[in-house]
């Protein structure tokens, strides 16, 4: 009998869950420092609720199926509508509403370094405010959230901007925005000059060569004015949103990003500002990507509710901090395993259910072994401590307790141990 | 547009989350205590993987589907077949080993009290010792948990054996156990004169009487000695076993169980002890389930490798835990919320970042808002304190701060506030 688990999926053991729950931890303590609270929802929904608003390719992704009563249902590939369908039901929340998620989600696309069918995601968004402050907080959080991960110096965040890449284009005379920002999403996966060839077929060479220049800018929203036509109202106000950003970064002390315009994020729902961490080796996808996308809620509900956020998937963060050596964890271990005979099991038992009372994470040896091979497996786990119970602690209503790292080992009534529960921490939890 | 979330599903929001934080954190704190270590699985299985043990009953029960590569899959309806394939596959590992696990699982069924179409499911086994010590020791982790929960005196772990009751049923001549087991696990269904009608089928008055009054039995394993024949040595064996068990239960200073030898625990794959947890009311379904089972892993793998778990749901759990006012938690502070003016946002998110660096949770006001309304939101979403940032605190480089709590406030240098973080704390974190 050999029935496997499903391509693209994993399975979790014990040392990798260790160091997950370590990451996941660190990420949810980060949001939570910064005021976001966490939510949960449905990892089924009917399908049409991505068809609102994703599009028909993220759809065609879709672990998606009929129900037992007929109804077209999907395994989420994304969070998002569910959040903004719980937004728009709760009327009385007052804004500004600051939620983070980390659920599963799904997509059938074929499994690929950094892409399983089955991953984890965290996603964090900021409703209620239009003002360019959310998307620096949201920014700074994704910052501080890489950061606290040990990833400082590893990455950057791309920013780019939508309206004002939107304006350019149009002050360019190009009709089809859509078309064009697919050009540019591909810009970095062909080459050049088949780069400048697409172009081409909507913009003559002196705007090519002024949109390669904007796409390659590198500096800050002060050094756009010398590349941007500005008596546009609409790019000045843009560029302006831009500087207060870059303010905003410097009071937050942070500088892991860059502007970078050829960062488009995909066709989706966007409306304004868009974000991506890419490692600084170009070695993997994104490792988390997002923006402000103003219209969405209202497709929900009736009111419109403007909202800035980003998700970062856990594949491509594991594999990034695993090349950077950070995918890694303090050993589990038990505070004490309890060494003993089977036949003074229930004095021993009585040690184990006292030590547990306090907190310790402590065991007991069950089966039938001796206790030099009881030592091993102590060994083996990497126990810190030790507790044999023989003959004499029975008759002595004492322990032995063994530091298994300095080899230190003393015997004391077992009244006494707990009495100098302080002590014994000093001593023994090292 | 209104495309609602499927019926038996859920959306929580930040107040019920905060609750469920907590009380899953309670349940893993416990576990982790007992030496356990989380794992993590797929959601999505082949549905082959629980035909071979879960039965048919199960499987016409759960969300499954066929592929985009037409292969038949599921949702998992229990993760049990997941783990013991887990451990199947890993040759290497040293028993004991002991694992737990949160997953979410899905079932299609009726949605009714007690009973959702996705739920988690807290889930402990110790693998590799057929010892009772491994069956006390869950039933023991399982008690703590909920006690831990608060529950102590709200519920008591029914206990039974299949190996007792299925040799006190050969006695008595019964052929078909399974059928047997079936009309006993109905007892508490039916009137006493429809299950006595039932039993008539297979056995006398005589062997009815004998085994009602079985059913009926309180007591100690020793007190279980007059009421059973015991010249049939495998009999004689069990009971060893049950009071080995209850000898176990004193050590650790347990009671909160009785044997009950009309629990059956439906016909799954049991081969021993099984138990569940009621409350005391007897108002819901189970609490928490389990046992024995032997036999699933080597059907995974080619070693027998000798098992005892249980299954806690988390929809039982939250319903008995509202009736007893435990479904609470204290309420999510900020530690400080920035009160400011548009003007001084820069110096305030200078404030506020240097404040969450600190560790505190911290927010500051993002919106055009007068203070009075700022101080209005802060209290709305209880921040233990203020920081307000107006004119005379960006001259003086300066912050003043209010307990909200006390009313007390002061003004101190920026610089002092942080380091004097100690005495700060003590002020401002109550």
């Amino acid at each position: 009998m050999n029935i496997d688990k499903l391509r693209g999926f994993r399975e979790i053991y014990p040392e990798e869950m260790y160091i997950r729950k370590r990451v996941f931890e660190t990420i949810k303590d980060v949001a939570e420092n910064f005021g976001f609270s966490e939510i949960d929802g449905p990892s089924v929904e009917p399908l049409e609720l991505f068809e609102v608003k994703s599009g028909q390719e993220l759809v065609s992704q879709t672990f998606s199926f009929r129900d037992k009563s007929d109804r077209l249902v999907t395994l989420i590939p994304e969070i998002t509508p569910t959040v903004s369908r719980m937004i728009a039901k709760r009327k009385d929340l007052s804004v500004p509403v600051k939620w983070y998620s980390f659920p599963k989600l799904w997509r059938y696309e074929e499994p690929q370094s950094g892409r399983l069918r089955e991953f984890y995601q965290f996603n964090a968004d900021i409703f209620g405010v239009s003002n360019v402050e959310a998307d620096a907080e949201i920014i700074v959080m994704a910052i501080s959230i890489l950061n606290s991960l040990g990833l400082k110096g590893k990455y950057k965040i791309k920013i780019s901007d939508r309206i004002l890449i939107e304006n350019v284009l149009k002050q360019m005379g190009v009709e089809n925005i859509e078309e064009m920002f697919r050009i540019i999403d591909k810009s970095d996966k062909i080459s050049k000059e088949e780069f400048v060839k697409m172009l081409g077929e909507y913009l003559d060479d002196d705007k090519i060569l002024k949109l390669t220049e904007l796409l390659k800018f590198e500096g800050s929203a002060e050094d756009l004015r010398s590349l941007i036509d500005t008596e546009n109202n609409e790019i000045k106000n843009r560029l302006e949103i831009l500087k207060t950003l870059e303010d905003y970064f410097k009071a937050y002390s942070v500088n892991e990003y860059k502007f970078d315009f050829s960062t488009v994020r995909g066709l989706s729902y966007y409306t304004g500002i868009v974000f991506e961490a890419k490692d600084e080796q170009g070695e993997f996808r994104s490792i988390l990507g997002g923006g402000r996308y103003d219209k969405i809620v209202e497709l929900f509900g009736s009111r419109a509710v403007p909202a800035v956020g980003f998700g970062m998937g856990d594949v491509v963060l594991e594999m990034l901090m695993r090349r950077e050596g950070l995918w890694t964890s303090p050993p589990m271990q038990l505070d004490f395993y309890i060494i003993n005979d089977n036949k003074f099991r229930t004095y021993a038992i009585q040690v184990l259910s006292k030590i547990r009372s306090y907190g310790f994470m402590a065991d007991i040896n069950m089966i039938d072994r001796t206790i030099s091979n009881q030592f091993k497996y102590a060994n083996k786990i990497k126990a810190k401590n030790v507790i044999i119970i023989g003959e004499q602690e029975v008759v002595d209503n004492s322990i032995s307790v063994k530091n298994m790292g300095t080899g230190e080992q003393i015997s004391i009534p077992f009244s006494e141990f707990f009495e100098e529960k302080i002590k014994t921490e000093n001593i023994f939890k090292q």
